[in-house]
């Protein structure tokens, strides 16, 4: 579920969006967008998430600006071909902004403590 | 749902994370945190969404770094006085980054398309 990205400076798309009433294609459009998206060079990982009432967070993660250029280009090509992206969506916003720092956590493990117990 | 964000630039502060099996308190503190956010100087606006399995993300958007750090500084005091930030995730990633562009787009309304229909 977490994108295991490299140390920053990198690049992040945050795709906000709630679905429209259309489910016919949908998940099969966004099958095939994750698999595009893995394929494209500096490509880095990808978060996403959507609720029970349709509105959804999608973070990908890239090393450049020019990566993420590479991946629109070839994804509006793909989304031309199934008929227009919008039928799927009430709205979206896409932005693109670049991570200059990160704070990661997690739960230590039973048995990976100082103490050595577990 | 969507925050109405203004021209970029301005920042972003994405939070993944995975909720912990404690229930206790939870609900008090987001509200909480989103509160003291909203209070905040610099605050722009706040998107989150969380699925069944207690993953989500929540991106807070700000106006400056500047903005950000005051509100690290303020909510991990109020956070302190809660016994720990960390006992309702099983792991989190915090990433701060500076957004660059947006593209927005919402489905024209029925009676305001171009022909006037509706």
């Amino acid at each position: 579920m977490f994108a295991r990205t490299p140390t920053p400076p990198y690049w992040a798309v945050i795709f906000s969006s709630q679905r429209s009433a259309v489910e016919q294609g949908y998940a099969d459009m966004g099958e095939r967008m994750v698999e595009l998206a893995a394929e494209q060079p500096g490509f880095l990982g990808v978060e996403s998430v959507r609720d029970a009432d349709g509105f959804g967070i999608t973070v990908s993660y890239w090393d450049s600006e020019a990566a993420i250029a590479a991946w629109k280009a070839n994804s509006e090509h793909q989304l031309a071909q199934r008929q227009g992206f919008a039928q799927w969506y009430a709205g979206f916003e896409l932005r693109v902004a670049e991570v200059g720092r990160v704070h990661s956590w997690r739960k230590p493990q039973a048995g990976t403590d100082a103490a050595g117990q577990g």
